[in-house]
């Protein structure tokens, strides 16, 4: 294990990004929603990257107290009906949008997320931080065997990351202090903000995220407690 | 399958009694703590029972509105409190009474719980809905390996059973219709009033609960949607 961490004995892990891909789920079933309805020349991964922009925005105007706390489900509802309006997609059923929105509860892992997860399990509470709602992270792991101990995040807070509320409640539902927590995070503001709360820090980074050859965060050098090549990486470095 | 339940997706269990054996693992705790400190004469199941006895009156002041919210931690140390006063025990120092507490967080399952939970687990989602908080649910589900899908309860609700917004707020965390969820428990009172929040009710009667030869709750005939001799049976019934 690295020095300093011996005091860790929970992780709390964002997940879309870090755990999961969000980015191929939302192409590969936007494509077969296109193909059944007949709809033409969308660029379904401009379409996935312009949904998952209006996420900040949206969560913005909870944090900003401008909207009450709501379940993700409904700010991707929001924003689903504004991204299909800018690409000309018509014609599609209210029931099938519903469902199309709930691809964020069908989204893969990456190869390394559950054998990763499982290694530090053993000797770790392991649970995602995730501006998903309860439901919402049930569904995604039962579907892919993601071996939480526990479902933490914006939920059982009723406030969303980065705001400071979010993980000082997932740290006080785990009953510990800050410092023995780790948030393991893909990008830099979760984990800068998670820092700020005194927590321990983790950075693994997904350069795949937002697509092959595209920018994803770098790691800051000597900012977090450790980077990890992946989740195996990870468990490794911290002795499991 | 039994007939009428094809709408449940999610299984809530009551923990204490039900899921675990609070007064066999309260008994042994006890008497090591007793022999450690040279306490003579106590007999650590009426303790047991006295202590537990307190468990109903204390969350009924949080219930009626007398106090707030509080970890059940916090509510079982000032009862334990009172019981050893009662029992005349001294000289046990903080830090071991504050260990002692949290027995509740180290307690056996009954020896077809985890076996049940993991048959269930493929078909349903399963949680607890315990009147226990998180940080003390995740402690016993990882020291025994109780499959949990997630931790809901007392804490996700911010109220105690049997108020039915403890029902009504962990239906709503999974998404779900109060039809679609199954209440499992021990103990008719928790699933009386489960049953009037619109949930699905299964009784598992668990008749060595309050020691060998002394009366648990029995079922009442035809007021339960399942009544099953434990929770593989439970499984059986329920398809998986």
């Amino acid at each position: 294990m690295a020095d300093g961490h011996t005091d860790v004995r929970a992780l709390l892990f964002d997940v879309f990004g870090t755990c999961v891909d969000w980015r191929s789920g939302v192409i590969r079933e936007g494509e077969a929603l296109g193909r059944r309805h007949g709809v033409q020349g969308v660029e379904w991964g401009a379409f996935a990257d312009a949904w998952r922009a209006l996420y900040e925005p949206q969560m913005e105007r909870v944090r900003s107290g401008q909207r009450p706390w709501v379940k993700l489900d409904v700010l991707h509802r929001e924003s689903l009906e504004r991204v299909v309006r800018e690409f000309g997609i018509a014609g599609i059923p209210s029931e099938e949008m519903d469902e199309y929105n709930r691809v964020w509860h069908r989204l893969d892992p990456w190869p390394d997320t559950r054998a990763g997860l499982m290694r530090l399990k053993t000797k770790y509470v392991i649970a995602p931080h995730s501006n998903g709602h309860i439901a919402l992270l049930v569904h995604m792991a039962k579907r892919v065997g993601l071996p939480w101990d526990a479902i933490l995040g914006a939920e059982v807070a009723r406030a969303y990351k980065p705001a400071p509320e979010a993980y000082g409640r997932n740290v006080e539902a785990l009953d510990l202090r800050p410092g023995e927590v780790m948030m393991v995070a893909a990008h830099r503001r979760d984990l800068h903000a998670a820092g700020e709360c005194g927590l321990r820090t983790a950075f693994v980074p997904r350069p795949l995220e937002y697509g092959p050859g595209r920018a994803a965060d770098p790691p800051e050098e000597h900012t977090y407690d450790v980077v990890a090549s992946d989740f195996v990486d990870l468990a490794r470095q911290l002795g499991c």
